[in-house]
């Protein structure tokens, strides 16, 4: 055991629990003032409620024990980690100790769920929200991050080794797997597809289109850019599990790519509307990172500066897609992270060290980040759209209109962003 | 020396600093406007008069030179510790640098200060805090500090050694130590004592009843929370001072134990108020850290849980002890880090690994337990108390009334928390 | 290759990164409601700016590959660095992957720049910003980085090896180098000494006069000043590049000196003003920090205070130095960076272990000390004149008078800070 790794892989993972009051501050500055308590406690109930799941099965089923050189069943479950009563003490040889492991996948089940939560804004009921988030992390995220992360503790070693489908298993079907580093697929394709979903069961906020959403408060927007962009070291880099040339070269394209996307979208901003703004810079930034996320270990910073720039051009456009299409993402989590995960995944494809098809691969690397791609996004939207209908038919799962207008803070938490009776204004 | 393991504590540390002004947000938040500058000051005066104070002599009470299997005597100072001059290399064969861990302390210091102030929100001078601060440190937390941590500079081989009577010599009287992994007692109750005896000083806020606080920013609640969650891993796993299994036992249980609380809390709220609030699950987050601070080594995560589903539904219920009982500790210190502490600090007698009553233990742990919150609890309170009634009586603790009324912030600092006018509202 | 200061090296970098949000909100809290917004964009632009051209160019400028034993000249570029295209790899007995170093100081290059903004605080165009930032960078940050921090892989063995002028050079010539630690020249006398070019270059607000600046957002400041000391601990400690005894000494100084210099700022005004205020200890947090950073590892902790003491009084009297010679370098960056960075320079050349005037030297590491401040001084004041003057007289530096009025964040960035309109007020 390599206590430097051990020590990167905990910090890493508080960095990246940081990272979901990092995306409450984002998502509730971009909300109305009236509503900026609801949308944190979306995030904050995601936080509580998947830290306890993990914790008695969710591991479980994200990383079963499995036997090295073994393709795990898709939706395999391993009782024996229940509570992680089995993963406590570090077994000989490993490289660090199992609930470290625990508590980084832990960070990143919480955020995934939270980053659905900006498509329902203003309008979701929290206890329909706990519920959603509770069916959707055991029935999608457990078992995709398994697709996906694909380590297990190995049953006769001891030691972690490799067996989900699309990473592993693809690379003995047709010859490579598919490259998702930290997570394009399982955290942001997921959640994007899921937010496209909870979008269209829970429909349209009262009033909807363009403008809709003046953002009441864009220094909350940059500070949680900034959390996040802080947290995403942990979130990247730490994916490495090791520190090392890789996560140096996955810490690098974490600036690399951001800020060449930050820079992008304010360009388009700019000669489009004639002003960049601080959510662009904001958005920017994040459209950034969930681009460099799945191909950070994979590109060298002068590509990821491409795809920085290629994300944030592009999803700066793609956000205005929902006016268009008109269903009500609220606060752009396809147009971020849907987008901006697709391109992430696919660009694996093109320019992959030694394997995308412009630097000498034969296509098929690209054909595995299409597959991986495809069946997370359809996975997660068909789900996520049923577990919504169901509850929306049931408890119902938005407020009433009259509750929308009149603010979903003071309705469903009885609390209000700000009383500032006794400041001068 | 170990570089992993030193780059560990340095960074908890830094991580433990950071408590600090999330601690300043967590209780800024929840006052009124009006007072939140004086509030914030409150806490980040304690950074830069403790941060002092520890190195001119805090650390030389704290952590005076021993020899291993001696107990400490619970009054000592060494001298040759006064600005940490003996301390300024690393002895052969020491596991760290010895200024690693005076600079991961000396952030316990400083918070343990700070969590003291939200007992005086809206009346406190600044001046007077500041004096008191510097005596509560210096005869309550500094030696209460070595009375747990226990750890002492052995003399002779110059490495880290045993000594606090709290944790080492209830070993030698009753057969076994009393379990404080990073401070339920030294800092949690030692805070929460201090904070009930300096509310019954200072007396009751003006207009003084239920709801007289309506939080003025609870996105500053939930950023304090976040932050103090963040910095909680620094807190609990650091001080393990090495990034190992232990270490990530405690932090897995930092997830575990918070989670369950923050749900907890949320549950009491919406079945006795019908709403569930953002200050509820910043504050049950709060209370699940501070019950699992003592506990995070000594408990599997499934107790982890237990623990804090047991941590928010008491600390819930707990706040509301002040209105009844007729003491304005203004944010609840009392009932989350008082209550809290004594939670997490008496659950390990009843489920520590091994030791525990329910668990093959035969009682002795619990013993221990209850021996050493007790002790900590009635010194922090005795001496807050006379300290802060010194004070009162000479040069008056408490602001006027009508400054109270007029708001802190103009009358003590000169300062508005905003200045919005230029602001459309 | 050490994992643990591996590990230690990329953390730090992100606390670093986080520095300049960080920054952001501590600036954008002390200008008015209506410029908060181009406040903090001055910061983030120079986070994606900064950030792409660093990999594009700047390393390759800034830590050249050298040969040991070499003096570099002042203004040698690597080409074979460009796009970080010769870094990809650790070389065999690195003691850290090359990529981590660059990600380390590619935070101090962004910092550096977005320190220079709060001189130009209400009334700089972004767009001009942006260039001036970029020039700015290649030609005077970037060289001077190399002159300091005086690193380069060398050429023939692939380590790390010495060569700036200031800090090695310096020792050929009058045998002792400059002590630079962590940038007390490079990062800010070299910002500040821009930043008074550009007040003089944009020239003074609409108004300016003693009390123009009532800082609209308390809060914001200390939040700012709060995440500023959390990430200096990495800028500081992280400087020494491994997770060692000197690393620790670094660390408790930034806890000793911006504690120091905190109380030291709040005496002064209370004894000036009767008052002591939330930004002024804010402000004298950071001119402790910033006193200390070249200082960090050459001092003993009491040295520390001392110097932490001297920082936080006299900026706190030189930030009104503006007000009587006429410069409106708005938020101080001349008053904190430039005085702090001074001061902390200079005190090495009577403090330093060993070779200090006080402390057994004879006076060359002061003159060492004195040449390093005064060459970055006034290279960069001059090039930063030079710069800003260009471009103000070309396409304009400075909005219009009345846009200023109106509110710079409506006009420039069609956005305004806070939208509370559906909140009680």
């Amino acid at each position: 055991m390599d206590q430097g790794n051990t020590a990167f892989i905990l910090l890493a993972a508080a960095l990246v629990l940081l990272m979901t009051p990092g995306l409450a501050f984002f998502y509730g500055g971009l909300v109305k003032a009236k509503s900026v308590i609801s949308m944190m406690m979306l995030s904050f109930g995601a936080m509580g409620l998947i830290g306890v799941l993990w914790v008695l099965y969710g591991f479980s089923i994200a990383f079963p024990a499995t036997s090295a050189g073994t393709i795990q069943s898709p939706w395999a479950i391993d009782p024996s980690e229940f509570g992680l009563e089995s993963l406590l003490t570090t077994p000989e040889g490993a490289a660090y100790p199992p609930l470290a492991f625990v508590a980084f996948q832990a960070t990143f089940a919480i955020i995934t769920v939270a980053l659905i939560s900006g498509a329902i804004a203003d309008r979701a009921k929290f206890g329909a929200w706990m519920i959603f988030a509770a069916v959707w992390a055991t029935i999608v995220y457990f078992p995709v991050a398994s697709w996906v992360f694909n380590f297990g503790l190995d049953a006769d070693t001891g030691a972690f080794s490799y067996g989900g489908w699309i990473t592993y298993g693809l690379q003995t079907w047709i010859g490579v797997g598919a490259i998702d580093f930290a997570g394009g697929t399982a955290v942001h394709i997921n959640a994007g597809a899921a937010a496209l979903a909870l979008a269209l069961v829970l429909g349209k906020r009262v009033g909807f289109q363009k403008g809709i959403t003046v953002p009441h408060n864009p220094p909350f927007v940059l500070l949680g850019a900034g959390l996040l962009w802080f947290g995403w070291f942990g979130f990247n880099a730490g994916s490495e599990l090791a520190a090392d040339n890789t996560a140096a070269i996955a810490f690098v394209n974490t600036i690399a790519a951001p800020a060449a996307a930050l820079l992008a979208w304010l360009v388009v901003e700019k000669i489009r509307d004639g002003k960049p703004t601080s959510v662009g810079a904001a958005s920017g930034a994040v459209a950034g990172l969930v681009a460099i996320t799945p191909a950070c270990a994979a590109l060298n910073p002068i590509w990821a500066i491409l795809l920085g720039i290629i994300a944030g051009a592009v999803c700066c456009l793609a956000v205005d897609l929902k006016f268009k299409l008109g269903f009500d993402d609220s606060l752009d989590v396809v147009g971020v992270h849907l987008v901006g995960g697709l391109i992430g995944t696919l660009y694996i494809g093109f320019f992959a060290n030694n394997t995308g098809l412009f630097v000498g691969g034969d296509g098929r690397q690209l054909l595995a980040q299409a597959i991986a791609a495809f069946a997370v996004l359809v996975y997660s939207f068909v789900l996520a759209f049923a577990i919504g209908w169901v509850i929306e038919k049931t408890m119902g799962f938005r407020v009433k209109n009259e509750d929308e207008i009149a603010g979903i803070d003071t309705v469903v938490h009885g609390e209000e962003g700000y009383v500032l009776t006794d400041v001068k204004a």
